[in-house]
């Protein structure tokens, strides 16, 4: 809902209504109910698609593959959906930096994330503990990534910047 | 604040109002107030004395030890102040577990004390990204074998349950 982020990006987030949200989409407002169940929403649409995405890459990696090999194997996809949702992606950090409320809400979708991850590793039978910290470090190298790629100026960088943030986080576990 | 969690264990946390608890505590109701800014804060009481004796931990580590183990140094000070909380926290994981307003909470309490772990690690000279990736994995580190501790009997067990969740930690990424 690109619309959307337009008009944030024009006149603030918070003085948007939602009936200028609709009417910039060229939706009803009864129908941009429908879609959203508020605001706020318009925000975190992207994040069925990415855990659909990762879910889909994970399932595609070898039987034989470790939990966090596993866990990375949604990257790739991930990556993708993402290069051409850049500028959208940038606007929507710079909202959700700016008011505490959308943080919070960040965090619990990425928790969402992390606990739908888990739910895949431990159907393919790794231990519920070793599930738990994997899926953990997945969403957090897809974080730390995601917030680079939001703040530097090629939006085909995501899947390079995860790939360091993963070799940063075995660098970091390892050196222990 | 055990007289409160007594009178959750009893009739419900749901069910249990302020000025019930501050009677049970011997408190005015006026005086609960200057406490906890409302109800749940009973819950979320110790969460300060966790990230104190954390960072407390983490800066008596040796400046050579790296991001994981100056985190992971924070872990034995935490284990001893649980001890004694066992019952309380058996009583309380079982509150939270029923109620996902607590449970979003939980998740943004444990998140600040990522983010103060962090800001340590940085104040020390780790880079960003290796002091995010080395904080939330000493938290889930954390969680993973609190999670376990509440579930069993031994009040002592937590400093060995987060050895072993570390070590599932450490396997899981070198197995990448």
């Amino acid at each position: 809902m690109s619309a959307a982020i337009e008009l944030f990006d024009e006149q603030g987030y918070e003085a948007a209504t939602v009936a200028e949200i609709a009417e910039r989409a060229g939706l009803t407002k009864r129908t941009f109910f429908r879609y959203y169940s508020d605001k706020r929403e318009v925000l975190f649409n992207g994040s069925q698609e990415l855990q659909r995405l990762w879910l889909e890459g994970l399932a595609a990696a070898p039987a034989e593959a470790s939990p966090l090999a596993v866990v990375t194997a949604g990257l790739d996809p991930v990556a993708e959906m993402f290069t051409e949702r850049h500028p959208f992606a940038r606007i929507r950090a710079q909202i959700i930096e700016a008011n505490p409320e959308l943080q919070e809400r960040e965090l619990i979708k990425l928790q969402s994330l992390a606990v739908a991850i888990k739910g895949a590793l431990v159907q393919r039978g790794v231990s519920v503990n070793a599930a738990i910290l994997a899926a953990q470090a997945g969403v957090t190298v897809f974080q730390v990534a995601f917030a680079h790629w939001v703040q530097q100026n090629d939006p085909t960088a995501l899947g390079r910047l995860m790939d360091e943030s993963l070799e940063e986080l075995r660098s970091v576990t390892a050196g222990y």
